[in-house]
C-alpha cells in the first residue's frame, strides 16, 4: 500500500482506475523557472495515445491534460504540479459475465485475492491506463532535462516478435507507426501484424530506450544506483517481464577481456555498459532494454476459474493492442526521464558543481 | 547521496569499505519475537566468503559478523539490529600505482568523477565486499520468512559462460562449489574455468532465485510492484546488466495464447509469469535471474587513463573472482528475501489477515 | 523540494494554489473495504470552510471535493483516492499593487527568496486554502479509525487570545461558531471578536485536539515517535508556533513526583504525559495543542519593502479571518487522525495482532 | 517499525540498547571534501556525557566514538559514514526485580505492549543513552554547516523549574554544568539542585536552541516546512513535551499588529516568528524551545503494576539525572543541526545557487 509514488526529489504519485471518472497525479519537486504548458505534455501524450493506427486498440480516448497547480505565468514555480486526465470512453456495458471471473495472465487473480474487492470493469489500477499520467509527468522530466542539461531521452521498438531493428535511425522512428528505427522492415511489421490480427493473437516485444548527453555522476554505488532504480522505473510498466542495461544478458557469455569499456585520452572506446558503471552515469549513452510480454487480451480460447473456483472458458473480446509494446515507447521513456531527473536533483544537492549553467535567482545575491 | 538504505518497513542500511576498519549497517523493521543469534548470519556468509575454493578469490577475510543490538534472550525485540564485520585481511601495500588511474570496466572513473575524491586502495563502497552485510541481513530475512510463513527463497548458478543447467536439482546446489544445480556438467565447468584462469580472462554468468510458498497478495499494482522492486534489489548488485521475473526477455518472441499462465480449479497450469501478475504475487514460485557480467580485474592487458588523462595500460594483479557470478547466488536470495520481507511487512500493514498464524502476544488480550 | 506528502503508510500528496483552477491530492494506503462517499468529507470541509459565520472571512468557497478514484460500489478499493476541489471564488481583480511587495509577517518575503518566483495573487503554496485538501483526507482517515478501530478525534479552540475555557463539554462544540467547550465564554468571545473587528487587528488561539480509543502501542522508540509526527503534523498547520503533548510546556516547573503518570490495577490515575511515553501510545487519550499565530492580514499599517528593497506601508485589505485559530479546529483533527492513520497501518506490519476485529477477506481462506 | 532513521538527504539511522554491547549509527549524505576525524565529534559526546558535574548522573560511559567508514585521508568521501560507541559501563547486576515491572512515568508500560518483549536491563531503545549517537551525527552537521555555510547551531538551558534566564550570554554557557546563559543565576541554580537532591525528586527544564547564519529559503511550503520538521526531531529527544518556535505559545495572546515583524530595507526589525515564515527560514536567526519533563527515576515511591496487573509500590534506585534537560543541550543543537543539514542539500537540489561558495571539484571541469 501506499505504492503509487516513485522518486525522491523529483516524485511522482498517481491515481485512478480506467473506468473511474479521471486519472491524475501530483509532480512534486520540479524546479522553479521551467517553461511549461499543457501543450509539452500533450505531445508524448499523443504519441501514447490508443486509436493513432490500425496496429494499437481502436478505443479512442482524447487523453487531455490539465494542469491543475504548479504553473504561473507560463512558468513552474517549484511547487507541486496537479495533473488531470478524464476519462471520456468508458462505454457503458454489462459487466456481469466478467464479474466473477478471472482473465488468465492478467491480475484480476493476483488483484482480488490481495484487496477482496476489485473495479470488474476494467484492471482498475494495473490498467494500462494508468501509464497516461507517467507519460504526461515524464514530459515535464524529458523538457526539464532537455532545456536546462541538454540531456535526450529517446525510446524505439527495437524488435517485435521475431522481427528486430537491424539498424537504428533515430529520425526513422517518427516516420512509422510502429515507433521502429529500421526503415527497412516497416513491410515486414505490417504483415506480421495483419496475421496476428487474423489469428486474433497478441505479440511481446522490445523496447530501447537511450539518454544522450547525461554528465558523469549520476547515481549512488550502493542500492540507489542509477541502473538498479531504472530497472525499477521501467519493470513497473505493465507487462515487462525483463530489463537490460547496455549489453544485459549477453554479458552472461562474455570474457572480461571482451566486455570492458576501455578508456583512452579521447574517451571510452565502447559502450557495452551502457553508460552505468557502480551505479554511477559515466558521461556516455545511458542504454536500457525491456522486454514486454504478449498481452493476455486475446480471442483464443483459454481456460481460466470463476471467484467460485469453477472452471470456465474465456475469450477476452474488445478493443485491445495485439503488440502492447508499441505504445510502450513514450511511456519508457517517460520513466527513464523520471529517474534521471531524480538522480539529476540527487547528484546537485551533493555536488554542487553539477548546475552551474543557472543564472542567479532574481532577487538573491 | 543517501542512498545506502533499502526497503521501506524491513529496511537495510549500510556503511562500509574494503579497506576500512569494518563494514556494518542497520536492519530496521525486523518484528519481535524471531530466536536469532550470529550462527543463523554466518552460515551465508560462510557461503558468500572468499577463498572457499579454488574457483574464487584466494583472499581471506574471516567474514565474522557481530550482532551489536535488536536481539535480547536469544530473541528479536523488534527494535533496530546493529550488524558489524570487521576487515580483517587489509593487506598493507603500495598503492602508489593504481592512485591516480582508472581500471577499465570498474566504477573508479566514474566514482571519482562523482565525488572528487576516492579511496583508491579498492573500490570503496563499490567493492563487492559491500555485499556481505546484505547476505547478513538477508539471512535475518529469510529465517523470518521461512519460520513464520513457510517461505524458501533458494538461489543457484543457471549458467556460466556458455555452460548452462539443462535441469535443475536444488540438493545438487549443496554439493558442488559453483551452485549448479545440474550435476552432469560440474567437471565441464571445472575444465571451463581451469582454461579460464590460464587465460588470465573472467567470464560471465547467470543467476536464478525462487522463492517458494510465497503468499497471494503481496507487491503493488503501480510503482511499488513486487518484480519491479525485485528488479531493484537485484540490479543494486555488483556486476548485474539484467533482471527477468519468469520467462524474461524469451516473452519478445512469445504470442499471447502460449505466454498466459492458464487457471484451473487445481490452480495455474504454468508458470512463465514467475509468480507475479499486475505486480502482486499469485502464489507460485517467485522466479528471477539476472546476469552479471564478468569481472573486469583480470590479467589480460587493457587501455586506460590516469586523472591527468593521459593513456596507460593496465592490468589487474591481485586475488580476483574469474566468476563473480558464482559468489552472487547468496547475495541475491539475500536481496531476493529482502524485498519479500518488506512487502510481506506492507501487506499486513494493509490487510490485516496475512499474519493469523501468529498466537497472541504476551500481556496482551 | 519534494515536499508535498506527509506519512508512510497513510500518505497524502497535495497540490493547489488558491488563485489557480483546483486544489486536489492523492490519498494512498487507505485499506480496501471501507464504506466511503463525498458527503463523508464534505461534513467537515464544511466546519472548516469559510463564510460560515460572522467571526471568520466572508470569502465564500463552494469547497466541494469531488472523489476522482479508489472507491468502486461504495467502498475503497484499497487504491488511492484522488480528491479534488475547484477554486470558484477567485475573484478577478488588479494584483499589480501587491505584486512586488513583501507582506510582514506572511511567507512573500521567505518564499519569493526561495524560488525567485511567485504567485503574487495570493500565498501560492503557503495559503491556508491549501488545508482544504488535508480537511478532506482528514475525514477519510477519521472514518476509518472510527469504523474499524473505535478511535474518535475530536478538537476544540481551547483558548482565544487571553479567554480560556475553563471547562470542556465536547457536546459544546458544536454549538458555537467557536468551537468553544466552555459555554460559559461564549458572549465573551463574541465580544471580543466584535471589538477586533474594530480595531482592524487580529489575535492568537489556542486549538486542542484529543484522541479517545487508542489502542497501546501505535509509534516507535526513537526518530518516528507518535508525539514526534503528531508535532510534525500539527506544526504543517499555518500559523502554528507551538505543539505540545500532555502538560507540555507546564513540564517545566513540575517535580517528577508530580508529573510522573501512576498506575493501578484499575489503570493510570492521571495523564500528565497526553496519552504517550517512549514515543509509543499509552492507551489513554492522546491530547496535543497548538499556538496559532495571529494573522497578519489586517488593516493596521504596517512598514514593508518591496522587491527592489525600498521601504513601503502595507495594509491587508480583503476578506480574512480576525482569528485563524478557529477554522484550526478541523484541520487540527485532520492531521492528528492522519498521523494515527499511518500509525495504526505501520503497527500492524509489525504487530499482526492488532486487527482481530477484521473478519475474513472474501475469497481468501 | 523501521522508526531508527531521520533525514532525507542527510540521514540518520542509529541502533543499539543501553545494556547492549553498542550503540552506533550510519549518517548517509554528508557530502565529499568535509575535514573530519574522531575528535571532532567527541567534542559534543563530552559535553553530553554522564559524570561531568554533580548535577547529572555519577554513571561514567567513556562514550568514545569510532568513525568506521566513510572519511579516507582524514576528510569525507562522500560515503555513508559508520559509528559506533560500545558500552563499557553496564553494571551486572541482579534485574530480577524490575524484570516485571512498570517504572510509571517511563515507556516500559508502553513498550511492552507494544512489542511483548522489552530488555528489562534498561529503557532498551527508549534510554536516553541512545541519543549519543545524535549526537556524534549532529557534530558532523555542525562542522559541515559552519565551515561551509558559517551556520551556528548553538543552545542553552534556558529554564530550570522556577528559575528563568534572565539574559542570554552565549560565553557563559560554558562557564558552568548546566548550559545556562545567566551568570546571575547560577549559585540559585546551585542551590536548587542540592535541595532537589536531598529530597530524592527531579525537576522539568526549558532547552533553547538557535541557528544564526542560516540562509533565506531553507524549508518548504507545505508538509516539509524547517520549522514542522524541527519540531519533529526536537520532539524526537526523550522526555520532550513541548516544541515552540520563536515567541511559541505567547502567540496565543498576541495580537497581529505586535506579533508580525515588520520588514525595512535594513531588514526584520522583531523575530517574533523565530526565522521562519510559511515553513522557510527567513535569513533571521533560527529559534526554537523546548520543554522537557522532570525524569520519573526518582527515590519518592510511587504506585505501579507488574506485568501480572498486580500493584506494586516502586522507587527507581541508580544513577540518574535529577534534571534530564541539562544534558539535553548538545542533543537538542544536534538535532536541530540535522535538520538544517537536510534541508540545505534539498534547497541546493532545487536551487543550485546555494552553494556557489564551493570550488569546483578537482578532475572536473
Amino acid at each position: 500500500m501506499a505504492g503509487n509514488s516513485i522518486g525522491q526529489l523529483f516524485k511522482l504519485s498517481t491515481f485512478g482506475e480506467s473506468h473511474g471518472p479521471a486519472l491524475g497525479g501530483v509532480v512534486d519537486g520540479c524546479p522553479p523557472g521551467l517553461e511549461l504548458n499543457e501543450a509539452d505534455l500533450q505531445h508524448d501524450l499523443d504519441r501514447r495515445k490508443p486509436g493513432q493506427s490500425r496496429y494499437t486498440t481502436a478505443r479512442r480516448e482524447a487523453d487531455e491534460v490539465k494542469i491543475l497547480s504548479g504553473v504561473f505565468e507560463g512558468k513552474t514555480t517549484g511547487t507541486s504540479i496537479g495533473l488531470v486526465i478524464e476519462n471520456t470512453d468508458q462505454r457503458s456495458k454489462d459487466y456481469s459475465k466478467i464479474k466473477d471471473v478471472f482473465r488468465p495472465g492478467h491480475g484480476d487473480y493476483s488483484y482480488w485475492h490481495k484487496y477482496g474487492v476489485r473495479d470488474y470493469r476494467g484492471g482498475g489500477r494495473s490498467s494500462a491506463r494508468e501509464t497516461a499520467i507517467r507519460v504526461a509527468a515524464g514530459a515535464i522530466a524529458k523538457k526539464y532535462l532537455k532545456q536546462f542539461h541538454g540531456i535526450e531521452v529517446r525510446g524505439c521498438l527495437s524488435q517485435l516478435g521475431p522481427i528486430k531493428a537491424q539498424q537504428y535511425d533515430w529520425n526513422e522512428v517518427h516516420n512509422n507507426a510502429f515507433f521502429f528505427p529500421d526503415a527497412s522492415q516497416i513491410d515486414a511489421l505490417d504483415e506480421y501484424m495483419r496475421d496476428l490480427k487474423k489469428q486474433g493473437d497478441s505479440i511481446g516485444a522490445k523496447v530501447t530506450v537511450v539518454a544522450k548527453s547525461v554528465p558523469v555522476g549520476l547515481g549512488e554505488p550502493v542500492f540507489d544506483r542509477l541502473d538498479a532504480e531504472l530497472a525499477h522505473s521501467l519493470m513497473s510498466i505493465n507487462a515487462v517481464k525483463g530489463v537490460e542495461i547496455g549489453d544485459g544478458f549477453a554479458v552472461v557469455e562474455q570474457k572480461g577481456s571482451q566486455g570492458r569499456d576501455e578508456l583512452t585520452p579521447q574517451g571510452f572506446t565502447s559502450n557495452h555498459a551502457g553508460g552505468v558503471l557502480a551505479g554511477i552515469s559515466t558521461g556516455q549513452d545511458i542504454v536500457a532494454s525491456i522486454a514486454l510480454k504478449p498481452t493476455s487480451s486475446i480471442t483464443v480460447v483459454g481456460q481460466s476459474i470463476n471467484t467460485r473456483n469453477e472452471a470456465v472458458e474465456m475469450i477476452t473480446k474488445g478493443r485491445h493492442d495485439p503488440c502492447v509494446g508499441i505504445r510502450a515507447v513514450p511511456i519508457a521513456e517517460a520513466m527513464m526521464a523520471i529517474t534521471l531527473m531524480d538522480h539529476l536533483l540527487r547528484q546537485r544537492a551533493q555536488n554542487p558543481h553539477v548546475a552551474h549553467e543557472f543564472g542567479p535567482i532574481p532577487g538573491q545575491k
